[in-house]
């Protein structure tokens, strides 16, 4: 008789799991069932901004439906299934089909992987029974959203809230369907997954868009007229709004593997080993947005919800249970993106999170082009480098600069994740040619500088 | 009484060289005499197929001049000045003022760097009194072939010789000068630093662009017409021709080494330790276009003449003589180019290097999108790995696409330098955002199915 495998959310993790195992073991060696809440499966949820900016198209960011998954894969999709309860002891779970009344379904599972992703973080302020306050962290999220901007009345007037990636994409999106834009950030600057000498940066693109940014503000409250929500209080003033976007980041999606006793680490998460089991719980999985994982730099538990690792952590978990050999190393904290034309790039740490983790380093902040300096056009790029006092290893890079800078960070993701030293950075043999480089890429630029002022300390 | 300090050569090795001596050692402790046979110092070679073709301007190229390294850096450079002569034994040179009829001046050094650069490739037939043959190496090569297309009559059709990287950009600018262009490469396909899968895809981008492409042809010889090229022949046709640019490559500019007894290695280049100090000869320091270097994937000598190199390795040189401390380790084969919007990109070792160095490999080409596939003209982007049978270690990577490709070869380079294999690839932690590329990147992609092929072998 076939193994079964139960699949906890239909998401990345998830289906990528499935789809691993399903390549390596066939329908009659293992049975695969995938619950998923929602009404999708498999997409890009990082893609949300530019459906509601108008940019793509929302199919478009499905990477694989539910049918294609049943036909192509064998997997039995059951869409609008949350699943309610994991016994561990009795091997199964219980699923309420929220289409049909909430009708309880019980299935066993030889394996099981919980990939059941991340809740948004909704600040108390948040919670009202008005309408007009969005996550977008689903495509049902998304869609939601969508029908407010186009229902009648049309709302006028967005305030963002927070200053992270999604927030700042939102920000721009709302801007680019012609609302008048708050963006609220409780920090510094917005754009916090950066130090704030590079936020400010992204501050002067977002101002330049006509976003209204307003920072070290906090939120009290909301205002409501007529069950629509009319603007958000800070401890100053009320801003006015129509619709307000939360992008206050999330949290791991874990209440019912805390409820099953599935151990959970100090960043909320799901412990895994690096073959994704779950710590002490045979055939039990778990990947993505609701497990934590290690960060290489630090040695320390992290959680980092990101898509790409959810990809590559889900495949790890389906390529084991196929029989297979894999393991996931854990993450250095690399993220890019994109502020109307300024690229904003990070990875490794950040000027405090470097200091929590017990190192002494120094910092160089560099102004170079992206192409030699006398072609037309030449975009500005600025790195910043932070390197280990003595060692000079390289702890964390970010990047903020025109065209052809962001995805620069993967060379110096890849120099930090093999604990590369500034010194032997400053000689690496990268590609120039004018239409892509200075003859010494701004990269190099940054790490001579770095050692310059690491032998003169 | 201060050190003297010799340069042979003004270009980006010998005047990077200078300038970091001077940093370190003030003009009481060193004097600097740079000769220059040219009338340029420090300029970027790299860009003369732009200035040709019209896109930027030369004085733009010039990255500092003669006059700024005498004020700024008190280094006495002598423009037009050829060094016809090094006396080791007397430790004195001897140079050749050629616009003073060829007086010859006699200068004692303590130290000695010698960067005379890289000389075009002649091949035979292209020796001749007509005028209209122009190789592109240096700012006053680009001058004649300018004054030469802007002159009267007017030059019409261009062949130019030679598919490497200054081949097609010569090819290129000489199109967008409206000229008749005709690319004759001995080879498979043009583009030979990338393989011939690969470079056939720059093949169809120079058909493209209107350039008449043969391949596979040997030329015998020129035709010319009242002291003008009027043709090259090959073995089959004359191809009529007003100009001819020779892009057949370049080696070590050595002779003077060579009869001063400096060591000449089996690439033609001279042989330096890791500080760049030419081997046996103390006091005399080597770099650029005219030395020999460390392939550091093969363990093989190497001569690789680029820009890149010889800006670091001119640094390394003049760090040491200032009294600090800087090795240079040597390259691993990286190179970026461009043909029209199509970008090309190499590191490591193609297919027939690979072979000759030993290796066995399986190799690997994937396409993918250098954005999320969903975004509008998402760009197409063609990666092909060279990956060690057993260890799966990176020897080698290409990549053939459209915008934001190219300078993902120095990811792949920073990995290769690292010795990575497929298998720790395939998990780095990398930017993603739909705008940077999809949810795996392209170079995961490859990586990933690398692993795929290596597993089941």
């Amino acid at each position: 008789m076939a193994d079964r495998l139960i699949v906890i959310g239909g998401d990345a993790a998830g289906m990528s799991a499935a789809s691993q195992a399903r390549r390596r073991r066939d329908r009659d060696d293992l049975e695969i069932i995938a619950f998923e809440r929602g009404h999708f499966t498999s997409y890009s949820a990082c893609g949300i901004p530019y459906w509601i900016s108008g940019l793509v198209d929302y199919n478009e960011l499905i990477i694989r439906d539910p049918e294609t998954h049943r036909r192509e894969h064998q997997i039995d999709v059951r869409l609008r299934h949350e699943v309610v309860k994991i016994d561990l002891d009795r091997r199964e779970v219980v699923a309420r089909d929220l289409e049909n009344g909430g009708r309880e379904v019980r299935e066993s599972f030889d394996e099981l992987v919980y990939a059941a992703g991340a809740v948004p973080t909704v600040p108390d302020w948040a919670r009202t029974d008005a309408g007009g306050v969005f996550g977008v962290q689903t495509l049902d999220d998304g869609k939601a959203l969508r029908h407010w901007l186009e229902g009648d009345p049309k709302p006028k007037r967005a305030v963002v809230v927070g200053g992270g990636y999604i927030g700042v994409e939102m920000a721009e999106a709302m801007i680019e369907r012609g609302l008048a834009v708050t963006l609220v950030e409780r920090g510094e600057q917005p754009m916090s997954t950066v130090d704030p000498d590079m936020g400010r940066m992204v501050r002067d693109a977002l101002d330049g868009l006509g976003i209204d940014v307003r920072t070290g503000v906090t939120i009290t409250g909301l205002t409501t007229e007529g069950g629509r929500v009319s603007g958000v209080r800070t401890s100053e003033v009320t801003i006015p709004a129509d619709v307000v976007v939360l992008g206050t980041g999330v949290r791991p999606n874990v209440r019912l593997a805390a409820e099953a006793g599935l151990p959970i680490g100090p960043t909320g998460g799901i412990r895994t080993d690096l073959r994704m089991r779950v710590i002490g719980a045979p055939g039990v999985w778990a990947a993505g947005d609701c497990v934590e994982t290690l960060h290489k730099t630090t040695g320390q538990p992290v959680y980092v919800p990101l898509g790409t690792h959810a990809n590559k952590q889900g495949r790890v978990a389906g390529i084991n249970i196929g029989g297979g050999y894999a393991t996931f190393p854990g993450v250095i904290g690399t993220a890019v993106t994109r502020v109307c034309d300024l690229e904003v790039a990070r990875t490794g740490l950040l000027e405090p999170e470097a200091r929590i983790a017990g190192f002494e380093f120094i910092t160089v902040t560099v102004e170079s082009t992206s192409t030699a300096s006398y072609f037309p056009d030449a975009a500005k790029m600025t790195v910043k480098l932070i390197a280990e006092k003595g060692t000079g290893r390289l702890l964390g890079a970010q990047i903020v600069g025109r065209s052809q800078s962001a995805k620069r960070i993967d060379t110096l993701a890849v120099a930090l994740w093999n604990k590369m030293t500034v010194d032997e950075m400053s000689m690496l043999d990268l590609g120039y040619a004018p239409p892509y480089s200075p003859v010494w890429d701004p990269v190099l630029v940054a790490a001579r500088k770095a050692v310059d002022i690491l032998h003169s300390t």
